[in-house]
């Protein structure tokens, strides 16, 4: 299971009460946030996401609609006392920022803050329940989107079809892997009599901010849901390649490509007040196509 | 006319609802921004404060919740393409800050940002309406207040008057400023004939955050309005001494010191969720105190 709620769908002038970037995707265990724009914090204190549950935070670029909460947040989370470690993937020069912020304030951080740079594509991230893959997108500075794969969810057991045939707990983990039992007597017992499949593992791909590239249907192939920006509309299609962003119908354009499952569309540019012409357009190209909306939480 | 707006009125970590500090001092033809924690452009859009009728922004001190959301605001400010020029006056390093976070997003505003570090008590903006002087506090680090003192306004003509007496209209701008007017006759038209008083000019001193100390009683003395922080209830003196804030009593003491006319209390720690009490415990020393609420608009 993965859930995704968006905390800001904005691109990076704040207006009619919309927030810019930032996302919480959540396993069954674990919490993690992507972009952190200005007023984050206070997002998650809204829509309440503990931040103390966050241990991996995901920066996909310095423009500052994406990480101008960072700061804020990582102070909280020190006045809040903690002291688990925080793991922060990003371009590389965020942590000099964060040192010097952190400097003219003569402060400490009561916990562990490890940095990451992102340097190549691959995988950045691999904890019990996801790996995450980094992917450079082409947009005005560096900039990188990530995939959140879940892993290979476990068979779940049937207890009382396990105690029926007297399977001991001690052999449950061979089960969840799919392993058939055998017992004293030599009796195999199938593993599908006491188990059941597991649900399908998801992904989840986010785009952050990037110019229409095609190429990218490649590296998002056939993911659960797709975060892809939409800062314009269709009509203003040359001024979002002009600045390194892209349309509602390129991003409709490569979720179709690129076979996945549901598109999310989002970064709606300030000049807009109503978002309904951006579902119109997109669902024109790709039809399962949801709105980001703050506060709403889109399980996958 | 001077008017205080209040957009945080919160210590360090964001809860209840309140937010970072960050105050609005508007004079009948500017506005004056003091300190700009995080989601401080939120607020002003809240509470329609424009941000492009700023000019002078002052910030007391480097600790993030009384600058965290200047960057973006800089950045917003560019974004709805500003072209006049911007004030900043803070603590040296500040400028250090900005410049790094608009280099590694390869942005330039295009408006002038001229900043003036603090350096030595005194004068440090003198603008058509109002003089802003800094003073020393003592905190964990370096930390300003400030106070904003209206120039003495003109009299004010009363037009049937002058118009019956035959004035001409170029001696207006002397008959403001008190002079009497003698006609071709020879024959005096006192100035009292002509013109009324205007109303008195008047003081607002912000004191940042600060450790109790009486000794800032006379640095603002007799201003109209002070703010001075009170981040703990009496109860907990010892440890707003240990961290460099004051308690309720100890505002209210500084108030009546400085024979100041009201005092505003804020920055209220996170462990309180209401103020009732604050407001109690202060005016017990101080009758004339309110509390700094966020929205409230204070007029002096």
């Amino acid at each position: 299971m993965l859930a995704l709620t968006i905390l800001g769908n904005n691109s990076a002038l704040p207006a009619f009460g919309r927030n810019p970037t930032a996302q919480i995707l959540q396993t069954q265990s674990e919490v993690y946030l992507i972009d952190c724009g200005e007023g984050t914090q206070l997002q998650m204190s809204k829509f309440k996401i503990k931040k103390s549950k966050i241990k991996h935070i995901f920066i996909s670029h310095l423009h500052g609609d994406h990480y101008f909460g960072l700061i804020g947040l990582l102070t909280s989370m020190g006045l809040a006392n903690r002291t688990e470690d925080v793991h922060l993937h990003g371009p590389s020069r965020l942590i000099e920022i964060i040192n010097l912020q952190l400097e003219v304030a003569n402060a400490h951080l009561p916990y562990k803050l490890y940095f990451h740079p992102l340097a190549e594509e691959g995988i950045i991230a691999d904890t019990a329940t996801i790996t995450v893959e980094s992917f450079k997108v082409k947009h005005r500075i560096e900039c990188w989107g990530f995939i959140f794969r879940e892993k290979k969810n476990k068979r779940s057991i049937l207890p009382d079809r396990a105690n029926a045939y007297g399977i001991p707990s001690a052999f449950y983990e061979q089960l969840q892997k799919g392993m058939d039992y055998q017992n004293a007597k030599g009796t195999i017992i199938p593993n599908a009599e006491v188990t059941i499949e597991a649900a399908a593992a998801k992904s989840y791909a986010y785009c952050a901010d990037t110019i229409f590239d095609i190429e990218l249907a490649s590296k998002i192939q056939g993911v659960d849901l797709l975060y892809h920006e939409t800062t314009y509309l269709h009509a203003l299609e040359e001024r979002a390649a002009a600045r390194f962003h892209s349309t509602t119908k390129q991003a409709a354009e490569i979720a179709k490509a690129g076979n996945v499952k549901k598109l999310l569309i989002g970064h709606f540019s300030s000049k807009y007040e109503t978002l309904e012409e951006f579902l119109t357009e997109a669902t024109s190209v790709f039809e399962n196509t949801d709105l980001a909306l703050e506060g709403a939480c889109y399980p996958l």
